[in-house]
């Protein structure tokens, strides 16, 4: 336990120090994490990183992640996934299927799954500013918060045990409860949203973050997997820190909240 | 041997006629034919099309097979890719676990693969008009029966006997051959088209069309399986009778060859 919360504070101050600085930093360090977590998620299903088709994926990856304003005038999104799958074809007939289809189905899929959470931790930050990302954040943290604290003290009934043994529908509320607290502070204290929107805000937040927790629980699960890895001593790989804020800013560009 | 050169035969005409009217028929077949393959392609990997995962594929498959006239202006296909792979995720949480990372990963490969190669199919007819889908359809079919005699008569060296064990490297050159005579026959029909193109565009047609044809065959071996399916008699199914032309198209336009 005291690991635990060494390491958590260390990791989240290092994160928020890096958030605050923005720019090249900030760009640098989701490269960094979403280079990290890659290689968690394709060891899981014991592909290799530096292999013909590994290093594929991850080039896939880096194109995804880049940020908008290099994108425009520059080269099609689209091709460059039809390039990739292509490539990967490729590889399965040159490697004589010792690259299986399956193989790099699940490549193209942790691409894109890492590929779009990453990116809009990053748009976020560019195109939105400091105030509203780090709000952001400590909603999805405040969620984790909530959850732990109230499901400890009350938590009856199972939320999804087939995937997540120990949640409860008490602990997820009293996420759902911290986290839109959390973002009303934050619309008080810089007057740039409404109640009604922080509300929705910190709800879309909570809910996402918890559904994107279970999305990587589901996927460790799936794997026999306990944790993505062990960068961070208790508290597992950058993909079950991350799990929730990779899920949490695509789906608030998505319903075009930000 | 008979019924096979009989459905053949059929297959051949009926897709052309098809190919010569054009418009919404051309447009209806492709989307059919697609459909049949997506099938064919799930059902291999033992995923049943009615089943929630099953139909999402089946929608973000029709997505991408939408000529590019409807799409400007209406719908960013990023945004569409995004929230298939949101959805995937949530299937496999909702699910229980039933619906396993593996399968989503290989029902978003399976929608780009057959999504491009069929939307590609649609788009030269359209954009580039009925001679040259003509030329590239014939051009690929010269590179089969190229390949299919001059191996029979001369086959020694196998080609790639990990995947396709009856290709030999004689009959693939005999294939090449075929469809750049085929490529400059039209050239000289037409007009359309210098030598040098013509010799460029029919090298390209044959050797990714029978690179696509390993593609095919290396995603059965993988999964144990003979024929794509059964549709037609004595040829396998749609995805055996296609895996050429939904490599071939794709790759022209890739390589602004068209």
């Amino acid at each position: 336990m005291k690991t635990r919360v060494i390491t958590g504070i260390l990791w989240g101050a290092g994160f928020l120090l890096v958030v605050y600085l923005g720019g090249i930093w900030y760009t640098a360090l989701v490269f960094f994490l979403a280079t990290l977590a890659y290689y968690e998620l394709i060891r899981m299903n014991h592909i290799r990183l530096m292999d013909w088709h590994g290093l594929t994926g991850l080039v896939f990856l880096w194109l995804l992640l880049f940020p908008n304003l290099v994108w425009e005038g520059n080269m099609l999104r689209g091709d460059a996934v039809f390039l990739f799958v292509l490539l990967l074809l490729f590889i399965t007939v040159a490697s004589k299927n010792r690259v299986e289809y399956q193989h790099i189905a699940y490549l193209l899929f942790s691409s894109f799954y890492l590929g779009f959470g990453f990116h809009f931790m990053n748009e976020t930050r560019i195109v939105n500013g400091l105030a509203i990302t780090l709000a952001i954040v400590f909603s999805t943290w405040a969620t984790d918060t909530g959850a732990y604290f109230v499901g400890k003290a009350r938590g009856k009934t199972k939320l999804w045990p087939a995937i997540s043994p120990n949640k409860t529908i008490e602990g997820s509320l009293g996420g759902v409860f911290l986290a839109v607290v959390t973002m009303i502070l934050f619309s008080f204290i810089t007057d740039s949203l409404t109640i009604s929107q922080a509300l929705l805000i910190g709800l879309v937040i909570s809910v996402s973050g918890q559904i994107g927790d279970l999305m990587e629980s589901a996927i460790k699960r799936t794997l026999n997997v306990k944790d993505s890895g062990s960068i961070l001593p208790g508290h597992g790989g950058v993909l079950d820190r991350l799990d929730s804020l990779i899920v949490v800013f695509p789906v608030l560009h998505l319903l075009q909240l930000l």
